[in-house]
């Protein structure tokens, strides 16, 4: 320990005689923030009061956009999210804005063409991003390189993003030469995207060395505080050189959420790399989201709130464990909880190791239903073929060769050794033309989010352009019209039950 | 940062050949767990059978006794609270239990005469105790003294406690000479109190290394995870030489009460000094203790679940600031929160700076309401007059000279320099009286109850005695009883208000 210490120690002054400049904060509670706990539900209307003052802070950077914020815009907030990133990036000039891609995948679930992931970039860019947090849940660099290289020609900063997950496959030595990978891709920072929450400050440690050792680049470490290891494997993080860290403000920081700013601040309380932040600045930054939380009740949930030790049991995503237990309940299944849980290891290894985030832990939850369900692999889901056929990208590690006959038996498919996208033909000219069809407006914005998300553009554009001069509809998020009941959440109501007063107060049932 | 890790790992390495071993873990889901998360509601019945495994697991310790649990199991369970200590200690025979004993306020809120200490010390070690966790909230240990006597004598482990709080006389210096007066008066071990959740990384690592170095006992520290600083300042204090730190299991775990065990194995992976413990056990305790949080679900709540923010922006506990506010509400003040917030260290000085606990952080608060509402010290409390008089104790640093005139012609009462406790008679002769005058039996366990819960025990012996045979009423909590509703926490229910039906569950108003 006390070796460590000094190889440590050492080895940092020797190497890395810049690591005593303080960590830099990025600021998260304007994205993950609030998609971690009011299911992405803030309207720019609720940030911009907030936005100048963030600004002055001195953030790293300030995560504005990317993740489910587009469609939640869209979506339920009636908002056109390029007009939010211009309207938050107006009102916070001097802090880099930051946003999480999902490589390929845009911020959609499925590979899109090239053309289309380029000129969402392009967009984003010219609407005022400044970092491009790009990932793939598969960590399949193919998935990454057009977003890169485009961030690259926009002379903007691409931030490689490494999925963590542990498996037998996901090695300190897999992770690194994944970092590699990233910076020769042309990723200008790397990012450890912790989304599950299981990193263990030895982990965190031993990674953030690897890579700054072997990758060279600056490292910014991204963790859920959904097992409470969050704020822990910051301080090792940072003890071993990672450059920077994400955090959020209360009450949308900690649980499902990155760690609240003020907390982080306490922890490295005399930490020669603790940044100097206005804690009166932050005191009011803190009132001011929590009044928001207030507003958002609706979507919020004490669930999220507090630590998951489901995900300390069962070493699976605490989100996961819920959605999951729903699925055997449905089932009716519950009875073999167990059975269930202890098949997953055995899918996961079949599918070779894939990490367990959206969609890919659904994907391994099914499978291993059905496996107890129906004897094992006697019903194999069109998903789990699918990534075995490569549909997905390059597994962490290698499918079960028996499995993927059985794949290509039942779907006279052949397996996929190219870039998933390499089969998707150029697809812009064709959006535009039909935006165009409809009488909606054709620019290269438009036509991104039309590619992803049609329905919901069209009825965005539609009760904007029904609006006199044009003005975009900045509504209230969905909240009081689409929960059927008058009572609001957080709010006590007296009621009366035959000849019982009750104080009450409603939640949520997901 | 290198040197002090050269520095500190020296000093270990030359003066704590030991540190090596693995830090020891008291469990306190029996006591402080539930105390914290489930107002000490759990019951004999519902700890029972996990008591045999929480066994076998290697803690250093089991708190299942003390504090809040003698009077919720008087007034709320209708449980004998020596029978439940007996049985305990039955089911878990090779583990030291612990409790938590409030000097010479015994598990009440103001003194008790020396034999009274005395008696409920011997009954409590007759009926198992091995270790007393002794503390006041001054930190004066003329209060701890006649407590730790008694352990010493019979042979059982006194470890002192020092409460932690903030204010420019609880300097490290401070702290350390109190764990010299502690281990005067004959502690066993150095325990660090810290109850409202205030201790960082930087202040344990001082702490701990300072207590080591000029105490020379043994150093156990006991945080609430209220702010989320708790395990990480677990961590430090781990590496600066602590031998033990107390936890929990989830869900009676983090939140306003300690770290959860397994989150607390994962922060320590790769540590050498982290302990080994079976993990398919703890996930079986998981399990079992999540039935019975279930069970407790009207005395729950998520407020104290999450991380409490409020306790970092304001620096008082967050269970103190809640109850602020219910205080202001009432007394239509919450136009002055502010104000009233930035008298708090106007009292707090002026009263010695008192730790904020209870009872001493309602004193301070009510003060700082009056102060703003009539004009500063216009109208003083009899409680804070109590304190400048001296009747709590020494205070931590000296009281204003102005306001102890003032108290003392307001009270024509003298300041009190002697021991509090110097000024009770001895009251186990008439406690044993008076039980024998209403035909209740006069041994020396009903007489300490009775000195401290009359109205409890005699309720909880008249309910046994009327129980053919004498058996005991091991009474479920009475929480079905208590709650005035039908409805229960936790269920889901439809209930249909004019013509729209809504899906509702109930929450308990503080």
């Amino acid at each position: 320990m006390v070796w460590l210490w000094l190889a440590l120690g050492v080895s940092l002054v020797v190497s890395f005689p810049g690591m005593i400049s303080p960590v830099g904060f990025t600021q998260t509670v304007l994205r993950d923030g609030h998609q971690s706990l009011a299911a992405t539900r803030m309207t720019t209307r609720q940030m911009l009061p907030a936005v100048p003052v963030l600004d002055e802070m001195g953030f790293a950077g300030l995560e504005t956009w990317g993740g489910a914020v587009i469609d939640a815009c869209l979506r339920y907030l009636r908002e056109n999210p390029f007009d939010r990133l211009r309207a938050l990036k107006e009102a916070a000039p001097r802090t880099p804005h930051v946003m999480l891609l999902r490589g390929q995948n845009i911020v959609q679930y499925t590979s899109f063409p090239d053309d289309v992931v380029e000129a969402f970039v392009r967009c984003s860019a010219e609407a005022g991003m400044d970092v491009f947090r790009i990932f793939d849940a598969l960590n399949d660099p193919r998935n990454l390189a057009t977003a890169v290289r485009t961030v690259n020609a926009c002379g903007k900063h691409a931030r490689g993003e490494i999925c963590y997950t542990t498996s037998p496959v996901h090695t300190l030595e897999a992770f690194v030469a994944f970092g590699r990978e990233l910076r020769d891709l042309g990723c200008d920072s790397i990012g450890i995207k912790d989304m599950a929450g299981l990193l263990t400050p030895k982990a965190a440690a031993e990674l953030v060395t690897g890579l700054k050792r072997e990758v060279g680049l600056p490292v910014v470490v991204h963790c859920h505080d959904t097992a409470g290891l969050a704020a822990c494997a910051y301080r090792a993080a940072i003890d071993a050189g990672a450059d920077g860290v994400d955090v959020s403000i209360a009450p949308f920081a900690n649980g499902t959420s990155q760690p609240d700013t003020i907390r982080m601040l306490r922890l490295l309380e005399g930490h020669p790399r603790c940044p100097s932040m206005d804690e009166e600045k932050l005191a009011w930054l803190r009132q001011h989201f929590e009044e928001v939380y207030r507003e958002l009740a609706a979507f919020t949930s004490p669930a999220n709130e507090r630590m998951d030790a489901d995900t300390l049991v069962y070493q699976v995503p605490g989100g996961m464990l819920s959605n999951f237990r729903n699925q055997l309940a449905e089932q009716k299944m519950m009875d073999r909880f167990a059975e269930v849980l202890a098949e997953m290891p055995v899918v996961r290894k079949a599918l070779g190791y894939i990490p367990l985030v959206t969609p890919t832990s659904q994907i391994v939850g099914s499978q291993a239903m059905l496996n107890v369900k129906f004897g094992r692999w006697k019903n194999l889901s069109q998903p789990a073929m699918d990534v075995l056929l490569g549909k997905y990208g390059r597994t962490p590690g290698p499918v079960d060769p028996e499995l993927l006959k059985e794949a290509v038996r039942r779907t006279g498919q052949e397996p996929i050794r190219e870039r998933p996208a390499d089969r998707l033909s150029a697809r812009m000219g064709e959006l535009r033309a039909e935006l165009a069809a409809v009488g909606l407006p054709e620019s290269d914005e438009h036509a991104v989010l039309h590619a992803m998300f049609p329905q919901e553009l069209a009825g965005l554009l539609k009760s904007a352009t029904a609006v006199p001069g044009g003005e975009r509809v900045r509504a209230q998020p969905e909240a009081k019209g689409a929960v059927p009941l008058p009572a609001r959440i957080g709010t006590r109501y007296k009621l009366r039950i035959g000849d019982v007063d009750h104080q009450i107060t409603v939640e949520e049932l997901n």
